[in-house]
């Protein structure tokens, strides 16, 4: 279908052989020296950010370090994720710079995910799809854009899902749920054990899918608008839940700093290689701290950056024709 | 303890005699026609809201109002609800119209919870917590506060919720953990039936009250830092969750608009009328749309709000008194 999401993620996947996203996670500490000095936050980078000092300076610098990062994806991946968490913390003015990253994004051809986790009751679901997937057309509003897909938290099961399905529907926008999330005490919940034997994430699997597969959502490359993430636990329940989610595309977390394994990430991938994009975050856009590429390129920390993204791709492609 | 959360919160409930918390989530669609004629958004209220023009008047016409209600809520009620979703629907002037209501509410004398419901893994739940529960002290910022306490989605387990802890306890702030939500499908997930017996909702209870107890975070009063979001769904239900929470103070939302009955609200109290404060939204906030207050007071609609506080004060005290 014209502009279908889960079409035109699959396409962009395909074109550049690259079932790779990178995660823009900016830790304002972390950033590159030379950005923090340039925008006035320098080497009092800690008090800035504990005392709230010169938002405008932290937000602007992530912003210049957010178009670089970009830039050097749009070279070697079809889709960036961008979480908004990272931008809350500078209130105004990082909303400001989210907006303005996703539009960015959008003109460098990148697909969009803007990780946000929103959920709440239907009616206010509703306020929170239009702000977060709703059009931004506005002139007056400056060159800001919505993202072309959000994640969400189902905690709220369909009733807190369905305002943003009807929006993700209207404005050929994406949503991935949560379904297994790769940090640690996520089996506290997840991996509970229901009566009929299934785990909750399983449960939950079944969900999206029947939410996924409803009438409208299903795009010609045979996969919903309506993806999932999920992290691989092991490789017997990947498996499992790859089979349970035939119409949903996977966003896989958890390759690079957190560690999953080229075995179980590739569970996430069906036989063809499709269904599945995996996310990096960590691992490239602060690949100018890491030994491994900071003794070749030193200062150069675009370089870090472009070849960890290089890598990353090669090593993710491998899996995924595996 | 001085300025725990917990104790503010039941000392403040207790000195209006009034376990009731008015919830503010304003959809520009309902308000006032004086108040959208003065901020130039007029009769086209839908055509500002879908094409984002004029959003400073919308966020503007949003803050009056919100002013209006915080002001007819402290003279009633201890506590208010904020919810975040239909202030980042304006963007950039939503965000700042979210802060400086909520600096309004403190300075009213009112405890202030941001209903925000953020989730995600723990290094990225640090940067939620520091935007939403942070102090925002800089005098550069304006006049713009965050909240006393927030609501948090669990999905993630405990070290997703561990950085709001662990900030809510530097600031006396509180943390209001989703358990069991008010809508119709909340049951698809949270009514699931584990192998134990036991549902979703009650491992949920089971986890979050052994955070709520945890060293240092409860109270004098009994009541812990960190409550949970509890609905009523039945008698039997209720007062088993409300034995197995003994630490925590409950939100309870699904008064009025959205139709609890008493005997069910009155099983979130203890047998000594405390451990819960009931949150009623719409049917305070567009009191003057409801035939039963617009006959008596027209166009007086800070009339209709302050009765139906009133009205709603009055319910909730015999209920939690019973």
């Amino acid at each position: 279908m014209e502009n279908h999401f889960g079409d035109r993620l699959t396409q962009a996947i395909k074109q550049k052989d690259a079932p790779v996203c990178v995660g823009f996670d900016p830790l304002i500490e972390r950033l590159p020296a030379e950005l923090l000095k340039k925008h006035g936050v320098g080497e009092k980078v800690d008090e800035h950010v504990r005392t709230n000092a010169n938002l405008g300076g932290l937000a602007d610098a992530v912003v210049e370090f957010g178009e670089e990062i970009l830039r050097i994806s749009a070279q070697h991946v079809p889709a960036v994720k961008i979480n908004i968490a990272f931008f809350e913390r500078y209130y105004v003015a990082g909303i400001r710079a989210y907006h303005r990253l996703v539009r960015r994004a959008t003109e460098l051809d990148l697909l969009v995910i803007g990780d946000v986790k929103r959920s709440d009751i239907g009616h206010t679901a509703a306020q929170y799809a239009q702000a977060q997937l709703g059009p931004l057309s506005h002139p007056g509003l400056g060159e800001i854009a919505t993202p072309d897909a959000i994640t969400v938290n189902p905690y709220f099961g369909f009733d807190g899902i369905e305002p943003f399905v009807t929006l993700a529907k209207e404005t050929a926008g994406g949503l991935f749920i949560l379904v297994q999330t790769s940090n640690k005490s996520a089996v506290e919940v997840q991996g509970l054990v229901l009566a009929d034997g299934r785990l909750v994430s399983d449960a939950m699997a079944e969900l999206v899918q029947g939410w996924a597969a409803a009438d409208g959502l299903v795009g010609d490359s045979g996969y919903s608008c309506v993806g999932a993430v999920v992290s691989p636990r092991d490789l017997e329940s990947t498996e499992r839940i790859r089979k349970l989610m035939p119409n949903c595309i996977f966003l896989v977390p958890g390759f690079g700093a957190q560690g999953r394994t080229a075995d179980e990430v590739a569970k996430c991938f069906k036989d063809d290689g499709t269904g599945a994009i995996v996310n990096a975050s960590r691992s490239v856009i602060y690949a100018y701290n890491d030994p491994k590429y900071r003794d070749t390129f030193g200062d150069n920390w675009r370089g870090a950056v472009e070849q960890s993204c290089k890598d990353l791709v090669t090593a993710v492609r491998a899996v995924a024709h595996r």
